[in-house]
């Protein structure tokens, strides 16, 4: 399986998008420290006082991100690998791994910094039509099975 | 893989739940436009202006019907794929899928619409037994490597 | 795949921490019923009134727990997946995973319990160790295929 080149690609991509998500994490994580905002009252006492268990919007557009890496990235997880399995030609489905790698790393940027709208929108539009492509690809290859 | 008939089925429902999360989002955004509840100051600002930062109830059971896919549907795609290379028969195999497809269907249908209670609860824990049932042979399966 | 020794290894831990991960979903469930805190506006009037339509604050610490987990272990099922079919030796790939396992388990435990901080943040951290290694040595396996 790993000997397979398009399921190579597909795992090269796949793996910096799940680095990316820890990433996002991350900055989730120094952003609650620097502005001591805690979601729990045991951090909050551990970083000055109950007064720091508290939200910040800018936690909150971190944890918006994330959310949404988890809808979108996760089921690309699956979906990217197992039309891998379907034998598409290797120039087609890296053009379709790029396009949802390239989006889905602007949406995280247009998020974070963030960038004037629609940036965010549109990327999270675009990088849905690879997964929609792929999830129809695999749906006629085993339609006969259902 | 793909040429394994357990795991073919696995996958045409698998996609369809994949597809169903999708059009959750989907419906999510249309709320908020329609709605104008949006959870960024920048999305507010461009449909109307800062009071459409703001939740909406509706919003807010679409993204509680999103996250509990995230919980069982994301789950499934991993405990469906490894059921079906552990070598069960297609018809118990497609039961468990079938099972659990048609309870996640009517878990969204009975979260947006929304359906009389206990329908929604219903459909949630239905659906698990599949789940479990997977998980369970699988870890006899696989007891010997720990 | 299943007869993988790696692969089999990896999915004996990876089964147990979704079953771990439906526990959580479990106890939320009873905590919500036990403490008269629902999410949905018709399941507070099924269980007594419109006024337990509303937070609890140990509610909202289990779908903490459970997000963490949706963060963290979703991801392990798919890299030490592939990780599996990279050719690691049994040893150092059961190692991996069982360090991811047993600080999954502990961040659970620390987030319901709770244990005194830093146990929880310690367990996360440790817990992503084993990620990172799995995620570098997949990219540099893969990394000709990009």
């Amino acid at each position: 399986m790993i000997r397979n080149e398009v399921f190579s690609c597909f795992v090269f991509y796949a793996v910096l998008l799940v680095v990316k998500m820890y990433v996002i994490a991350i900055i989730t994580g120094q952003v609650r420290l620097r502005k001591k905002a805690f979601a729990n009252p045991e951090d909050a006492l551990r970083h000055g006082g109950l007064q720091f268990y508290r939200e910040d919007p800018y936690v909150e557009r971190c944890r918006r991100a994330h959310q949404n890496d988890l809808e979108n990235i996760l089921p690309f997880l699956f979906l990217g690998a197992v039309y891998s399995l379907i034998g598409p030609s290797l120039s087609v489905a890296r053009f379709h791994f790029l396009v949802f790698f390239i989006c889905r790393v602007l949406h995280s940027v247009a998020y974070l910094w963030p960038l004037e709208p629609p940036t965010r929108s549109l990327a999270y539009v675009v990088a849905q039509i690879p997964c929609f492509s792929m999830a129809l690809q695999i749906l006629v290859s085993v339609a006969a099975y259902a």
